[in-house]
């Protein structure tokens, strides 16, 4: 996995957990002895067994976070709108903090609520405590305007994208290309319809400061192409009323039963609006997946709470996390945006059509 | 509620959002202003307005977000176990980031992820950064020890307790008292099983670090309690093999069915383990509620995703983080723990017992 790869434009680092493991000793012990410090007790001879090891491997302590050669631990800050204290999406504060903590760096997060001058005070903050550098984090994938104050640090943007900066976000092209294949190697061809796209003039929902995401045209994109690599289209398209919820969700499905339409598979724009669709079918008397397929995006809790649990195609929230730590912690220069597979996690929302079984 | 309440041991203060209101501006505009900032373009008139209604309000900047007068703003931190990472229990950053906000004073949120050695270098690298004070939080409602460098601090402890220590957390007796009533109510009072009691030995789930959350025993008292002042009492518990999720409430809820027994009603002790049951229930042939009454706790976004809505008696989560944050800014040295009443959220998983329609 990306994480034990040598991460964009360096050869792989030694850390800091290999040469604990190597000496035998947890990765704090491993971390003191190695800053000398005298205050827990380490023996000297595990001192001497630490630094052996870091010898052997080659180790030498990052550049951000350089202040371990003081013997203080390095900083770095999490600034996002949102995610600290969004349900889920958090893991990705989850994935930073187990990479950073593997190279002893401690993270703050902060929450911006997206008002840009609770933003600036933050940034102004962080940086008066000689925070070392920052990872900039959005909740949704989207295009962000990286505030001043951000721009002369180690900055890597998380989960969005800003031209000239490095940044890593979820492959949702070929998330979208995942899905499609899923249904087509089911044998589904046509009755394809997908759920959750906007209606005119909408730009996303009042709860996300209408934030257009970029996961909607790039998920839908990848569909598409692979459809028609398959001599295939999709049958159309269902626009929710508000937001991507289990209540729109079972509102948009309601409607396209009620017109008469019998879809073979539905693909859903994320898990929530996939769970309203179930409800809507069960409402209609039919069943997943033996009368309709289903498939959601995101792989969210939300997947085990429905029978048969839903397949989705999963936001590597975890691995964002850990990739935009370690080209933090490395100094990633790339412009381009590092993008992370979104895998495919089985439930039994799939079969193939009714009609050809 | 509680948000506008005095707060414990003190009168009602005036809040920089009340100040920013009566004067026409945005609270940030008020702050600036107050503080004298000139940077930012406010015009002398707009400065003059604002002090005018700080003068009339008596509105005075608080103590703990004392830097608030230097023109810079006050921080504080919240250090919690798994909070930050984890997903739904975060609505408390939500809740103290809100009350923080009105106040102008700014948050970080650190996750020690239950490791001591972490703790420890996280407060000492906060407090050698000038925070102000900290609201020390956990996943689980639980006793906890303060480390050392907490307590010589402004301190607040957040859905966790520790004698001596100004404490929020949810009043989880009452909860089971009301997920009881809300049986009873119904007409139940026969056949009512708790779902997801502990196993001889068991002090809790791998994921949760082994603690034991005190919602266990004071959700079971407060039902005990409820049920026996009807005269009556529950038919039993289920013990959960490894974990309180979906899985393990579905194998608990059909070994109990597969012994035979026929239950009225089912009280789980959180939501995932509720989702279980009706998963068993299902495969059972039974319907919720025609067959069997379920009642869930948490108030977790699980419950929008099965058919029909589950009712559950929710954690407080937002207001948990409000009024600790409030007790945080005002210094308040109460030792009792505040207890946040569980509100019941109605869904549609009750309804009178089969036998009595």
């Amino acid at each position: 996995m990306v994480s034990s790869d040598p991460g964009p434009g360096g050869t792989r680092r030694v850390t800091l957990t290999e040469v604990a493991r190597r000496a035998g000793v947890s990765r704090s012990a491993a971390s003191f002895a190695l800053n000398g410090r005298t205050d827990l007790r380490i023996s000297e001879e595990t001192a001497a067994r630490v630094r052996l090891a870091a010898e052997e491997l080659g180790y030498s302590p990052n550049t951000t976070a350089k202040t371990l050669r003081t013997g203080k631990s390095g900083t770095v800050a999490l600034v996002s709108d949102f995610i600290g204290t969004t349900s889920f999406a958090n893991a990705m504060v989850r994935g930073a903090l187990q990479t950073l903590r593997a190279e002893n760096t401690l993270l703050y997060t902060v929450d911006t609520q997206g008002d840009p001058e609770v933003e600036a005070t933050l940034l102004q903050n962080l940086r008066d405590r000689d925070v070392d550098g920052f990872l900039y984090a959005s909740m949704f994938t989207r295009e962000v305007e990286i505030p001043p104050l951000a721009r002369n640090t180690s900055l890597v943007l998380l989960n969005c994208v800003s031209s000239d900066v490095p940044a890593v976000i979820p492959d949702e092209r070929s998330a979208g290309q995942t899905a499609a294949s899923a249904l087509l190697e089911a044998g589904h061809r046509d009755d394809i319809w997908f759920i959750g796209s906007f209606p005119p003039g909408f730009t996303g929902a009042a709860a996300w400061n209408e934030w257009s995401p970029l996961a909607l045209t790039e998920r839908l994109d990848g569909i598409e192409a692979a459809l028609r690599a398959a001599g295939a289209a999709l049958a159309g398209t269902v626009p929710i009323d508000t937001d991507w919820d289990v209540e729109n969700g079972r509102a948009a499905v309601a409607r396209l039963l009620t017109s008469g339409t019998r879809p073979s598979a539905l693909i859903c724009a994320n898990d929530a609006l996939a769970i309203g669709a179930y409800h809507a079918l069960a409402e209609a008397g039919l069943k997943v997946p033996d009368d309709v397929s289903v498939i959601g995006f995101d792989g969210s809790p939300l997947i085990h709470a429905v029978l048969p649990r839903l397949t989705s195609v999963a936001l590597p929230y975890e691995e964002l996390g850990r990739v935009a730590a370690r080209m933090l912690l490395e100094g990633a220069s790339s412009s381009a945006p590092h993008r992370i597979p979104m895998p495919l996690v089985h439930g039994g929302s799939i079969a193939a059509p009714a009609d050809r079984r």
